[in-house]
């Protein structure tokens, strides 16, 4: 199994295989809440920009500030990526979404948000805007384990 | 400093201030090696898609198989972001490259780059095409500690 660019001698006998995931499977690594990456085009290039976001109704939601390149930008096309790996074992998996990203304005689903969510921004000030993707494409990977 | 928004009881007392970082502070935290997303544009939407990288001479290189999306799509305008964060402190910090792709094709540049780094990609099989991505922006900001 081991090749010129195979696994290191300490990895694990699974290491280096990679296998495509299905959605219920991603959607079950991302639940119910982690730190990802949004991803949109700005006028300078492709910005990725990290979040702590949660799961809730088959959605992607985050918060932020309503001054941000966020909130400006994150209301259409964007993707979103959430991934975990172990160094050591050199295993993890990564999951991408493509979807539709929307500033939740009703105060209705906000309050609903509110009560189903625990979603604190780590960066201070008032990040009360609440940002929803709804996946139109989720794909993912495993390496590894 | 606890506002509606602000950090958990438990945060340090640095919590939730976030900062811009320079280049060369990005530079330092990204090198010499670590995993990161590679960003561009395909027909679909915005791809990304982890990798490990390492850091030399003020560029970024990965290593990836002849027939993946990253070989085809990695060879132009790409944004390349990596993120360490801390879920207990809820502190980290995340840089965002914009730059050019290019695969690495002359063979004297390519073994400069077998000599210089330490790339042994994650999934097995034949990783033998190496990309090296030249920054035109780099950018960076940290939150709490």
């Amino acid at each position: 199994m081991t090749t010129g660019n195979g696994p290191a001698p300490s990895a694990t006998p699974a290491a280096g295989r990679l296998r495509t995931l299905g959605p219920a499977e991603c959607f079950d690594l991302l639940g119910p809440d982690g730190i990802g990456r949004i991803g949109f085009a700005s006028a300078a290039g492709i910005v990725m920009l990290p979040v702590n976001f949660a799961v809730t109704g088959k959605t992607i939601v985050f918060r932020t500030a309503a001054d941000t390149l966020l909130a400006l930008y994150a209301n259409g096309l964007v993707s979103f990526e959430a991934d975990c790996f172990d160094e050591v074992t050199r295993g993890g998996w990564s999951v991408l979404v493509l979807g539709h990203a929307h500033r939740v304005t009703a105060e209705r689903e906000v309050r609903q948000l509110e009560d189903r969510t625990d979603l604190q921004p780590w960066a201070g000030g008032a990040r009360d805007v609440y940002v929803r993707i709804t996946p139109t494409q989720i794909t993912g990977r495993r390496v590894g384990d």
